[in-house]
């Protein structure tokens, strides 16, 4: 089934870099990494039922397996470059195949990544990206450089994803803006290059924000303070939920894509100025502290004990 | 379930690597490429059932899902220089995860292959690798390069793989030399690189050599004949199956991981003396000739009717 299905996505994703000398087609793609650069690689695997519902579009999970993907790219303060795909389908499913690939470029398109390999094989419906990226030697961000002091910062809204899944399991219809988080959410390259130099740690929020705020803390050897008020929360989570549901989305949904990192706090108007041109807002929730571990406060300074650890996937 | 086995994982291919910036536990990999390299990449999937029996040994399958991807660097001259590894698993099992670990890594020891990054996660069994390597600019091997009066060559022995697997779909007990091939392929990373300024065109014989040279000749837009008695065979091989079986096994037989690639025929000696320090023959089975298509040859000259086009997966 194999060569069939690969025309069909090489078709569809079809995004040209000059840096591609050999891209799909032979053994292994060539590319040429800029000058000064390294390179930034990762790969996440999404599998049906697991991490997405199983009558999820195949548009929407092509734009997913690129975006969680890119989101880590992100995180490191990259800039994405080149992708390979390991698409496993139980039947060859042409059609699938089409829709799925037409997801795939629309965020490859936002992003110039040009598809460079991969493999189809037969098997139960699972999904692994590779993603590429060029990151200035030395510039990289990581979630090791926290410092006690440092702000805790947040772009865009937490929590929407997570309300539309909880949604959706109670057979409730999520807003289409929740919805939106869930099935394509927007890895936010342009803000992880524009904190270069900026920020001191960097993690993309997949898991959770406490989940992976806690990898941060214990990546560098500090403990957090989050402020449970100052959490971003959209209009169209508030509508839906009440403030407590809100806030625990916020801390343990997962799925957001939104970086989480640190920076000292007397550089939050630079970071304002430096995301501004990316259209996106970050939101100083909290503060690194000594120690080990994170707490979260109220309003008045007390803390909130929390239920859940992290994000839990919705079928085990 | 994820944490567990990464730690497991790493604990085990723990190979390190100067040009490692940062490897696994952070959103991405950070690697610096020596200068004036590419970047060579792919990515193959295993799935359990298609791509290997279910009772296939943990530690056989992690140092086969390494190979199969270093196979395909070597086709392009590459050196090998990191991995990331998606392993899909029906449940936490950390016994399997630690022997699959550790066939992992002892391929990757013989190769110097780094693994910085990757996933667990839950479903049914499969693994995707992704392989990352280096080649001097301009040096790769490709599929595309292979010119009329080219000799074809093949490195090693072929059918070793596809014998073995045929025994074991009769129930026969393989030879334990023809099982090793089949199990733990040798990835001819040394030949390909000497191979460089050599070969015109080169590929690794996966699928079976009528397919695999059938993509060469698509590529470079010519045909080939083979000599049937060239073929290079085991003497394993010759023991289990008669003269015809093993011809066929040979043309089609898939997971040989040879490396078969055209050279002008002058620079037969060159290519003996070049592939010697890695302790492999290559054998010249064929010529690259005008036209279209693959024709074998038996020692008279006629055509040998084919039956098989290629290596069919021994579950679909």
């Amino acid at each position: 089934m194999e060569f069939d299905l690969i025309d069909a996505i090489r078709a569809r994703v079809n995004i040209a870099r000059d840096d591609v000398v050999l891209g799909v087609g032979d053994d292994a793609a060539l590319t040429r990494l800029a000058p000064g650069r390294q390179l930034v690689a990762c790969a996440d695997t999404l599998v049906a039922g697991v991490h997405f519902p199983l009558d999820t579009a195949p548009e929407d999970l092509g734009w997913k397996s690129l975006a969680v993907n890119l989101s880590d790219l992100a995180a490191m303060g990259a800039a994405a470059a080149w992708a390979l795909l390991a698409l496993t389908l139980p039947r060859a499913d042409v059609r699938f195949v089409e829709s799925f690939a037409d997801g795939f470029a629309a965020l490859a398109r936002v992003h110039e990544v040009a598809l460079v390999g991969g493999d189809t094989t037969q098997g139960s419906l699972s999904i692994t990206v590779t993603a590429l990226g060029m990151v200035p030697a030395g510039e990289a961000l990581t979630r090791g450089g926290a410092r006690v002091g440092d702000g805790v910062f947040v772009t865009g809204t937490l929590g929407d994803a997570g309300g539309a899944l909880h949604q959706l399991q109670n057979h409730a219809t999520p807003a289409s803006t929740l919805l939106a988080r869930l099935n394509r959410p927007e890895p936010r390259l342009a803000e992880g290059m524009a904190l270069r130099g900026i920020a001191n740690a960097c993690i993309d929020v997949s898991d959770g924000l406490l989940a992976d705020l806690g990898h941060v803390c214990a990546a560098s050897s500090v403990g957090a303070e989050l402020d449970a008020e100052a959490l971003p929360l959209s209009p169209a989570l508030t509508a839906a939920f009440d403030p407590a549901t809100c806030r625990e989305l916020a801390l343990t949904g997962g799925d957001d894509y939104e970086l989480c990192f640190t920076a000292p706090v007397s550089r939050e108007t630079e970071i304002a100025a430096k995301l501004e041109p990316a259209g996106c807002r970050a939101t100083r929730i909290g503060r690194i502290v000594a120690g080990a571990g994170m707490r979260v406060l109220d309003a008045h300074g007390n803390e909130i004990e929390m239920t859940r650890a992290g994000w839990e996937h919705f079928s085990r």
